[in-house]
């Protein structure tokens, strides 16, 4: 459903033993997301958020910008760093700049902040031409999705995330919305960016143990998937942490396409994207046990994975090689993989049985039937979760 | 594009000289809009609404209700009228209803009522199976459709309009909204219903005016698209506005399915779907001038139609007897049809240059080319819609 392509930009000109002074080269990786007549383009290339305007106007088709609007949103730090190199980029390709600074953190994902974005368009009197453009990590691309997706009935919407969980996850798969009261993306819709562009250059200022929880995404979908990419995660998981490894953006990319390729498959979420979740079941309940203070959403997710690889055990779904593997690469990138004395086995198994995805009480889970491959919907018995869990705290 | 299917429900059963005393008969008329997955009926029958909770199950092919939560969005006036008739038959049919009040009108129509229904959602811990069902006038069916389009991403729509102008325009076409600041519509996304019932006997509880509003459109439809049509309506046009006319609903479901059918062929609003707009250029300026205060709707639409008419005229686009045709249904309907002495044409003229759909100042019309046929995008110069403005000074 999806093809990636690999192509050189600014191709090196070498000559007799000396290289002339031209712009360093980076690898570009471009995936198709193939959704009818939503279907876009993401490019994975490191330093392409200095060419950002030059970008658009090439991968949407234009002669240039137009004099199109383009609201940036983006959050204080990202705006720090990248801020200026993006919006002259915007001129330069003919747009109207207009930065729209938010302070980021899952506190601000609300109503309260689409309302606020509301009102600058408004007062802007930006036009249906407007191009929403979030640059930042999840809680930025959520809410300016949200915008984009409502302002005038929908505009124009390109991600640029910034953080290496936002790259592999969600700038994929059409999710945006605000949180509302205690229930997380409670407000929202199915709506698809026109373009996500990816610079895993941006990395670098991003602390370690948040690249680290991106990294749980990317271990994920190569246990639910694609047992040939878990191998060549496995085998320089360090260089992807530290960001030295060659193998980053086709790591980055090939994350994408695996979410891309279910989600085509399942738009709406009816039933094979369910696998997507795999770890998130025990994950999420680590998170709200602990006010998501303690873990990264993928430090969770790796003790979620573990969990959901014992109970595969104790059913007989999961072969212990797989497990072990599992528990090894998540080991070497030093991710907690056991479960902590002080949460409560019956306070997860609680909260599991609340979990929205549980039907009439009976919690499902996303098991691996083999490194590579999981199946979703798997009805497990409270005892064999105690049992697993139990089994868990001894990692 | 669509289908119309005339039947008969509850047929009467008729003995030699005698009837039964069984149920009175209304004629049933199905329209079916097509727009591949998203494809949905509408049905129009008299006394529907008693029935509602049965007809909901019979067209999603449901067993039954299933406990589902119909959260049911309802002015006060119709909640009084039809609400423990809904109530009873959602309830019989199994549904679990929810009734949420709310107040009818223009300044209603906000963020602000939408968080008060996502806070009663969020209270009532409905899940992602709970029906949204609107019954009431456009904003209702505006505020409630929004509300449906991002409460966890989308929860069913089924749109129960009780005006008609609600029956023959905001039904159709998938637009649904809030507005924002002096934005109309500002925020807001296109989503289709599962489902329209259309019950044109909760228009004997309507104003008489609002009736005539909803006239205005049927015959905008007529004028626009079909002839034929167009001739029916005038044939018993004072028998539509009194509801006696048994050509009613036909004449609603005809007015639905062209909508349906210019709409399927252009979803998101980029080239025919602008004809809807006859009428409504000079309509939107006078509502506007008088601050909605003077003019039902479908009295600027009036008035509006007949500007249309006369500027096509002056370009030697429209046939003088088409002007007069249309003048003659509109005055037996006693439509206004003259520009008031009070209206300034230079008001006018500068609020037609502001409206959104004019393009780098230049105003487009819709124009008719004969009776039953319409084009849109024709920029017209500033001097002909003068002219023509000044000509309906004397009607």
């Amino acid at each position: 459903m999806t093809a990636a392509n690999t192509t050189e930009t600014n191709p090196s000109v070498e000559l007799a033993g000396a290289s002339l002074d031209v712009p360093e080269t980076y690898p570009e990786i471009e995936v198709r997301v193939e959704l009818e007549t939503r279907s876009y383009d993401i490019i994975v290339r490191r330093h392409i958020i200095r060419n950002l305007g030059a970008e658009i106007v090439n991968n949407l088709g234009l002669p240039d910008g137009q004099g199109r609007t383009a609201a940036v949103l983006i959050n204080p730090k990202v705006d720090h760093y990248y801020g200026q190199d993006i919006y002259n980029s915007l001129k330069d390709a003919g747009f109207t700049p207009l930065p729209i600074v938010l302070v980021a953190g899952e506190c601000y994902k609300t109503l309260q902040t689409a309302r606020r974005i509301y009102r600058t368009l408004y007062e802007k009197s930006v036009d249906r031409r407007t191009l929403i453009i979030a640059v930042g990590g999840g809680v930025i691309g959520d809410v300016a999705g949200f915008v984009a997706a409502t302002y005038q009935r929908g505009l124009d919407f390109i991600q640029v995330p910034t953080t290496l969980l936002a790259q592999v996850d969600s700038s994929v798969g059409g999710k945006v919305g605000v949180n509302f009261e205690h229930g997380k993306n409670l407000i929202g819709a199915f709506y698809q960016p026109k373009l996500v562009l990816i610079d895993p250059s941006t990395l670098n200022s991003l602390p370690h143990r948040e690249r680290r929880s991106g990294l749980a995404e990317i271990i994920k979908y190569g246990a639910i998937y694609d047992e040939g990419f878990y191998k060549n995660v496995d085998n320089d998981v360090i260089g992807l942490l530290r960001l030295t490894s060659t193998y980053l953006e086709s790591a980055i990319a090939r994350s994408c396409q695996i979410k891309a390729e279910v989600v085509a498959q399942d738009e709406r979420e009816n039933g094979l994207r369910a696998i997507l979740n795999f770890g998130h079941s025990v994950g999420h309940a680590l998170e709200s046990l602990t006010g998501y203070h303690v873990y990264r959403h993928g430090e969770a997710i790796a003790v979620g994975m573990v969990s959901a690889a014992l109970i595969g055990e104790e059913l007989g779904i999961t072969p212990p090689s797989v497990t072990s593997t599992l528990v090894d690469t998540l080991t070497k990138a030093r991710f907690p993989i056991g479960l902590d004395e002080r949460l409560y086995i019956n306070d997860i198994v609680s909260l599991l049985s609340l979990d929205k995805k549980a039907i009439a009480g009976n919690v499902r889970f996303v098991l691996l039937n083999a490194l590579g491959h999981a199946t979703p919907g798997h009805e497990v018995p409270e005892e064999i979760v105690r049992a697993a869990l139990q089994r868990q705290r001894g990692f």
